[in-house]
């Protein structure tokens, strides 16, 4: 859907002709009641559910979640997963056309905030016809976004499910972006954002796929990493001899992959949503703002998260009015776990949907 | 000193022509039975006391505990700090001039091995007529290669102090030196490592930076990132209008300041001679490698430390023969607590001498 009119954007401006994608899965109820939001990660999209298919490079990236007799069971549910404000799978983003329609936004993107993606999904919400999901669920910056949902639309949001997220940026957070973005606008390929008229493979590829390497490292734990690569060689290449290691092997996979299905820009916009994200900015501090959620609320972590670390999600259960204690998800995986652990995030739906 | 014959490689060939600075403190004894190796990690150099001076742009890195009446006593203690073959603080490293005199080694530099560089030790060792060292001591790299000379020198080494270190890099460690590694040769300034014409600024320098801002948040912890900076911005910087947060101008003064003091060609050099250590390696495993040590030894690990984890030092102090109880140094700073907590690393010291 396109907005109507421009977004006004928190720091100042207006955005123009913002689009966002979304797809859904069952059917709404007359009334709306039965709408679930789902709301995904940095590098997520729209594609929660289903195989791989045009437009959408991987399969859904929380298939088993969502389906007939699934814990989000479209029978019963109305499930819908827009594609963030500024990202690249058919939102607007850096990668849109500005304006004059003649060539894509670039570096120009204006510097956008959680909340002005909250903004517009709430115009997408109103679309809908749904004036109160039934849940709002999102893990890591999904769940970000969740939270600023659940605080500045208290009347809209019947459930919250928050899931290894945080309620403000850390100083780590934001030093691992960092160093990902300066990777990122260091490729020469970068040219200041304006990228989109290079030559195929001529992009800042390179700068993208060491930010994903740093985040992906981020996104484990170390614990996996010794047990499914210790210092295995990659095949029959040699370490000694100028060939990689297993682990390295595994680095460079996870960087071409994401660099084949992501843009660059559409990484450094979000970043620093999240470096910025602070849902008590503007309101009296991040306490005042969580006593403002009145969803009745889950917040689970990942033991062997150590981007996301567990306190974060401690804080954001022990400030929401009514939420029930801190659940912690059990995995090897890291922050990854929210992704990966499908049944214990499963369990923490039903339970939620049910009460 | 410089070696008088070429240095055979582990993985082949020779490195002709190798010299190794080093700087002393103490008088040695006649017989040499007082004098201690004291090994530096990844960017450090022989410069391990005293004050910044020319050709040595830093303050000594462990100045604390090196003079008289200190831990390293140099009233009664001959205390010899070798820079590491492959560094560029007086060494032979990428940056010297090949064999024809003509060029640096650049990106032809041999790919070498900590015991490579062990081996070049013992030749320095020989020649300050030094039969046995009455300690070698080492943290991080530096404790790699101390574990290397009382593995394969168990005659030479009287006393052994292993400081956050490790018997073999881990798949993490692994994973952490590709993302930096990778930094660096993607920076157009790289030119395959023969950079060394270059116009002054034309280097590296972006590269380099970046693999120390990945380095710089592995050596920290998170809580102590967290009570340093938290969220706050860098002075009147506004990070929603372009500015960054001061845990960002933190990274980018470390980067600035190892760049103008370091060499990219030696930062991938002795990355991966840490990459490549496996004391175990063609030795029968780590177990086997370990119950070689006759040395009177004390292994200590950080317990913020999350790149040198506690276990890799709880398998060296539980596989190295008459090895107390592993030691904890109580410290905020996470692998950098071996160079910040001089006060627990000097007990260490003392104790191990007065045994």
């Amino acid at each position: 859907m396109t907005l109507e009119r421009p977004l006004p954007l928190e720091t100042g401006g207006t955005l123009p002709g913002v689009r966002l994608a979304y797809e859904t899965w069952g059917t709404p109820a007359p009334d709306g009641s039965n709408a679930v939001l789902v709301l995904h990660a940095l590098t997520g999209d729209s594609h929660a559910a289903g195989p791989a298919e045009p437009g959408h490079p991987t399969p859904g990236w929380w298939d088993g979640l969502i389906g007939p007799g699934r814990p989000l069971d479209t029978d019963r549910y109305f499930v819908v997963v827009p594609n963030v404000l500024g990202g690249c799978q058919g939102s607007t983003g850096p990668a849109s056309l500005r304006p004059d329609g003649r060539r894509p936004w670039g570096g120009s993107f204006p510097y956008i905030t959680q909340r002005d993606q909250v903004a517009a999904e709430v115009q997408l919400a109103d679309a809908l016809g749904i004036d109160r999901w039934a849940l709002v669920v999102g893990g890591s910056m999904g769940g970000m976004r969740a939270l600023e949902w659940a605080v500045s639309q208290p009347d809209r949001v019947a459930a919250l499910l928050l899931l290894a997220t945080t309620g403000a940026a850390s100083a780590e957070q934001i030093a691992w972006a960092n160093a990902q973005i300066q990777a990122i606008r260091s490729d020469p390929g970068f040219r200041g954002g304006d990228y989109y008229d290079a030559a195929p493979g001529q992009g800042p590829h390179t700068g993208l796929g060491i930010a994903r390497k740093i985040a992906h490292v981020t996104y484990r734990s170390e614990p996996e990493l010794r047990v499914r690569f210790g210092r295995r060689p990659q095949g029959d290449e040699d370490p000694f001899r100028g060939g990689r290691f297993a682990v390295e092997s595994y680095l460079d996979h996870h960087a071409d992959k994401l660099v084949r299905r992501f843009d660059a820009n559409s990484y450094i916009v979000l970043t620093e949503t999240m470096n910025g994200h602070d849902v008590g900015r503007g309101r009296g501090g991040m306490a005042a703002a969580l006593r403002r959620v009145t969803a009745r609320t889950l917040v689970a972590g990942v033991d062997s998260d150590r981007l996301y670390p567990l306190y974060q999600q401690q804080e954001l259960a022990a400030g929401i009015p009514g939420a029930d204690r801190l659940r912690v998800i059990e995995s090897p995986a890291g922050h990854d776990g929210f992704l990966i652990e499908i049944e214990q995030v499963g369990a923490l739906i039903e339970e939620l949907l049910k009460g």
